[in-house]
């Protein structure tokens, strides 16, 4: 029979993976803040909980998706929180992008309950996310991950194991950032050409035929150029994660020069009013009337 | 009849491009500033010049590569310059990676002398040179770069027209920009992670199944793994083109932080005594003991 899952976030990437699962035939209970985002979910065959507490105790896995490390401490630590619904033998997955202090710290809690836990948080956007083709980066114990490897391939495609708790958090952090300013610097790159009289869509056109080519300026160089900024990640969480990875930086002691320029044009674009926007929209930072 | 060529800088990128011109059949004359460099070239059937303007004199077309702005201005308006020799009717295709106002001067100067010019810096390295595999941004009339299209393909394999005179460089400061600034973000990113524990070249394996991905990383990570920093494109040459992106940015009023960041990664990376290796090396200014 299979595993009982707990899901707690359906954002805009939680609610197809929850879906997935639902659909790859385990039994779900979901919980979610808004509770009309569950309502999908429970017409085709879902329970709902109405707390984060509730949705874990009837889990064999519970799978958190939540946005920052303030929603994931209440889902988790709060009133009727996750950790104290969870049962000895249970065990948690978390595809929320937090630091990897909480995550271990959240690991030190759980493992003494009987708790087995695993950071897996993900790659792939909105996109991945409907198609099933996630990409997890994960933390934890091997044994445990293999045990929840069917879980993890109802929802995505590639599963690495990246070495102890937190190392997933440690590398969704390094990866968020290279994505980050390789589009800012696009950003700053196709707006100076474009006030030098360079045409921007044929400067794409040169990028993509030489080394300067990335993935992250493919996907969304054509819809800067349309000025579609719906959010497929939002700016906001992208700031976020920007933060992480600098206090992550500061307290290894890594120099992080390029990352604290960045963080600083999504800050800017931040007091532009965007935060909800994809983040691409920090190509508005680097376009403002001369 | 073939138009005779006339071809000043042998360095890295510039001599197997003269070998190109050479094995297409065009007539030959060459001139660089270290006489030793033109030897092979001499022994195919390749004339040497005592003097930059001595190869302009006796070129339909003139191709330059050198390193900088300042070599530029001396090989054209030098003792015994190039733009002395270059006759009316003759072209003038600058490869250098100069600021965009430069380019403009000296084809304003030649004009005069009823010369044409075409800026066309190159990108693809040493690796396309030698494959002649060149790709070319080109600023300057469309009738004149169709005159020259058996030469430009005599060296590579694309050539994108970007608009008039400038653009061509205008066009690779943007490009080599986020060359830069992507490697500097991998390398920052990458030293996060293995400081908390986690395998690079798993990380570049995750990287390379992500949006993250890069042609600049796919390229270079192999090579500062293995800490192979053997000139491709040297440190000091990226430097200067990271300060003439700058200047243009601040000519032009777009901000450009990440660029900012970027150039002083490189700055600080000269200043560990690295300036005439690969501009990868800038891996390790991010790796000096905690």
């Amino acid at each position: 029979m299979k595993p009982h899952v707990g899901f707690i976030g359906l954002g805009l990437i939680g609610l197809p993976m929850a879906r997935h699962v639902l659909h790859a035939g385990f039994p779900l209970t979901v919980f979610n803040r808004t509770r009309s985002k569950a309502e999908s979910l429970e017409k085709q065959g879902a329970r709902v909980a109405s707390s984060p507490g509730e949705a874990a105790a009837e889990a064999d896995v519970l799978v958190t998706v939540v946005s920052d490390p303030p929603a994931l401490e209440e889902v988790m630590l709060g009133e009727k929180g996750a950790a104290e619904g969870l049962r000895a033998g249970s065990t948690w997955v978390d595809c929320s992008t937090v630091s990897p202090a909480l995550e271990r710290k959240l690991t030190a809690t759980l493992e003494k309950r009987g708790v087995e836990t695993l950071d897996a948080p993900i790659t792939g956007g909105t996109w991945g996310a409907e198609k099933g083709e996630l990409v997890f980066m994960v933390g934890g114990k091997a044994a445990v991950l293999e045990k929840m490897r069917p879980v993890f391939q109802a929802m995505g495609k590639q599963i690495f194991l990246m070495g102890d708790h937190g190392s997933g958090q440690a590398t969704k952090l390094g990866l968020n950032l290279i994505m980050a300013a390789t589009l800012g610097v696009f950003c700053e790159a196709i707006s100076l050409v474009a006030r030098a009289g360079i045409d921007r869509e044929r400067m794409f056109e040169l990028i993509q035929s030489s080394m300067a080519r990335a993935g992250i300026i493919d996907v969304k160089a054509p819809l800067i150029f349309k000025g579609d900024f719906s959010p497929s990640f939002p700016l906001r969480l992208m700031h976020k994660d920007l933060g992480l990875a600098l206090e992550l930086g500061n307290q290894l002691h890594v120099p992080m020069p390029i990352a604290a320029a960045t963080r600083e044009v999504f800050n800017a674009t931040r007091a532009l009013g965007h935060s909800d926007a994809d983040y691409s929209v920090i190509a508005k930072f680097f376009e403002q009337p001369a």
